[in-house]
């Protein structure tokens, strides 16, 4: 089966490159089509930037438009910057207006001017309405079209556009029909079962109720919230002064939810958004950057070691085990990051909680610091048949592992309450302190047995 | 500020435990309705087990049943095991059909049974239903309330159950009118668009479309690539012979996908649904069962040095540099998980794009080697004075990071294509592979160096 994959796989690849190669347009559509979106876009981000924007330039602007749609975020932007801009503008009208804004905010401002000059006047400027706003707010989220109509219309405009309304309704499933007065300002909203009840010519302001709304700069955190204590599937957004801008569906929040989640959980890795279809030196320098603020951290934590020099040439078999501390107690303090990085995600932890948390994570420190020092102080012991070596290396990561449990567990605390993001931080932070500590519970418990240990 | 509210929010503290002692049912109840709900299970997990059981067995069931279905999984089944079962029942039966079977799901058999044999009939029977179905499958995430009609039923009473209908509607909103025929076999389904269209007389079976529906056995996977293709908020759920058997919201789908995201985020850290609020022999338990196999790896890695004990002790420097470059090793192989985690997640990469991959990830390695290479290097000959040391770290760093950042790229490709989980397995593998190798490059690298190194 596998086989059969590869074989399948590689022969579509190959077929695809001879059509871009003689840029036979039928081919490649047609190539792209008998394909599933997910298998198209892995095709794309396997290619070179040259023969990407070869294939997208042969393919038709709507068929384009909907790969893009399906594409992550920084794929997405790298499917249009290499484009000629015309027919980069081309397959822009053809995405929503969402996806517009949110590849003009990340396309470099020359060639997004460009690209919006050439696009048609009316999609060009809704695009611009958009990238006003941050993108994780709900100016940033909301869709511009939205379902709405004059407190003067009657119930029957209503209802006759619902029965015509080509996909209008569809589009806007979710969305109640909104009311707005004369000057564009939000007064109220009508449910189905208000319109089916009244007449057809009853005026949409004498059964309409107070709509819920929120301001263009309301954030992420703040929707979720408001969705998470609300059934409804959209809410619609208003300018200061109580004009209709547009309406956050249920199901856009959701992905930007999962992207901000998942963008986190990338953030320990110090990796953000990167895909290996970006030029590798911008790769290496992305990852570069992280990595050698992380040498100062290693050279503070192995400092220590140097401090030690003399004990450790005199029982060189700590050596061996200096490094088995440090990871084992970083692994137990990663735990207990884990634990309060869900908990302050959840909300059942708070920045006030720390020394509940401390006292909670104190007593599972030594429980597990007991184990763990015994069963590694037994491998010390049994393998150079010296107790004393057992009981230094058993005694120090049990202490570690009590330390590292400990700040573990508090530290995303701490960082949140002076406002640093705790999944970036916490990692390095306890990996430095629970080596730097481990290091010195071994090498100078390691002093005090010294004449012990070499008897 | 952060003052303030920690004032309030000791005041709040020892005002509910004041009413939960002398058990003053409406203090608690106001103290509890005066907070957030989020505010609330905080309070609830901060608290022990028995005082927890008490606030519970004080509030009115409702009020209990709403705090539980905020409540993540294991709290919320930790807030109903301790109570007695004839409360449990009262508060079960206030819950929605699918917590009420997560909660009985994970809740220990005997007490599962006491508490459904005291909840009214129907109530257990559906939960019973649901009970048959895997979680993580569409018959695990349907709700059992579907809007139905059969189709000899009239277009009039749709319109006349949407008016009506009390709650029906607002709660089957994402549904469509679903229709039956005489066997409750679902056979079609029919629009707003086409209910408003026709007179009140038709009967549904002329207007109705064809439904699209799922087997109760569908999984999450196949769910969430279903709802990603298509626009519609919910899809009916049927058996092997086409009853129907309830409805998949959007909304249950993406909360469902989110949870399981979640805990694959945390399954790196091996602490899975950990909550502070379980019991400290458990927790300890829950983490040690991973640490004591991480010693292994530990002892495999450490193993190396012990191997070249003899030069370690003739350049003692060299202990300092070992952590130095297996800890940076690690981070950079962990960079290339990263990326390749979340491109197997987006579907960008696929098992067999490993040589792909690979070579990517090589051209990352050399650049990121080389520098770090020097920067460590560097750092070693200003510290001791010799250009030797130098050279013998800053090769063994680059080759390590070289190796590091292949296996981490390519690692969750293959355990994927074992049928492994790679959130899972890749960091211990990565982190036991990159400890040994870097061990070995330093310690082997040195002994090659050794007569310069001691000049």
């Amino acid at each position: 089966m596998a086989d059969l994959n590869e074989k399948v796989d590689s022969e579509i690849e190959d077929a695809l490159q001879d059509a871009i190669e003689v840029a036979d347009e039928r081919q490649v559509a047609e190539i792209v089509e008998s394909i599933s979106s997910q298998e198209a876009l892995r095709q794309v981000s396997l290619m070179k930037a040259d023969e990407r924007d070869q294939l997208i330039s042969i393919l038709a602007p709507e068929a384009a438009a909907e790969l893009i749609e399906e594409a992550p975020a920084e794929l997405a932007v790298a499917m249009i910057e290499g484009l000629e801009t015309s027919v980069a503008a081309k397959i822009m009208e053809e995405l929503q207006t969402d996806t517009q804004a949110d590849i003009v905010q990340e396309l470099e401002k020359e060639s997004a001017e460009a690209i919006l000059s050439a696009m048609d006047r009316e999609s060009a400027e809704d695009v611009r309405k958009l990238t006003q706003y941050q993108p994780d707010t709900a100016g940033g989220l909301m869709e511009l079209e939205v379902f709405s109509f004059l407190d003067s219309d009657s119930v029957g405009t209503v209802l006759t556009r619902l029965v015509e309304g080509d996909e209008a309704f569809e589009r806007h499933r979710g969305q109640h029909p909104y009311i707005l007065d004369q000057y564009g300002r939000l007064v109220g909203v009508v449910s189905l079962r208000g319109l089916l009840r009244s007449k057809r010519s009853v005026r949409l302001e004498d059964i309409m109720s107070p709509a819920l709304a929120v301001q263009a700069d309301t954030s992420l955190d703040e929707l979720v919230t408001l969705f998470d204590e609300n059934p409804f599937l959209g809410v619609p957004v208003v300018d200061k002064r109580g004009g209709l801008l547009g309406a956050v569906s249920r199901r856009e929040l959701t992905e930007a939810e999962m992207v901000r989640a998942e963008l986190q959980s990338l953030s320990r890795q110090q990796v953000g958004d990167e895909l290996r279809s970006m030029p590798i030196l911008l790769r290496s320098r992305r990852r570069l950057s992280w990595l050698s603020s992380n040498i100062v951290l290693n050279i503070i934590a192995a400092s220590v070691i140097a401090a030690y020099e003399e004990t450790l040439s005199a029982v060189i078999a700590i050596a061996v085990f200096l490094p088995m501390v440090s990871d084992m107690s970083g692994c137990s303090g990663n735990q207990a990051v884990g634990v309060s990085m869900r908990e302050l995600a959840l909300g059942l932890t708070r920045p006030i909680d720390l020394f509940h948390v401390l006292k909670k994570e104190f007593g599972v420190g030594i429980i597990n610091g007991i184990v763990l020092g015994i069963l590694i102080g037994g491998v010390a012991w049994a393998w150079k048949g010296n107790g004393w070596l057992g009981l230094v290396i058993g005694l120090a990561l049990a202490l570690n592992t009590v330390v590292a449990v400990s700040i573990g567990g508090t530290v995303p605390l701490l960082l949140k309450r002076f406002g640093i993001d705790p999944a970036v931080a916490s990692g390095p932070l306890l990996t430095t302190v629970t080596d730097m500590v481990g290091f010195f519970l071994v090498l100078s418990i390691a002093s005090l047995f010294m004449t012990q240990l070499l008897s």
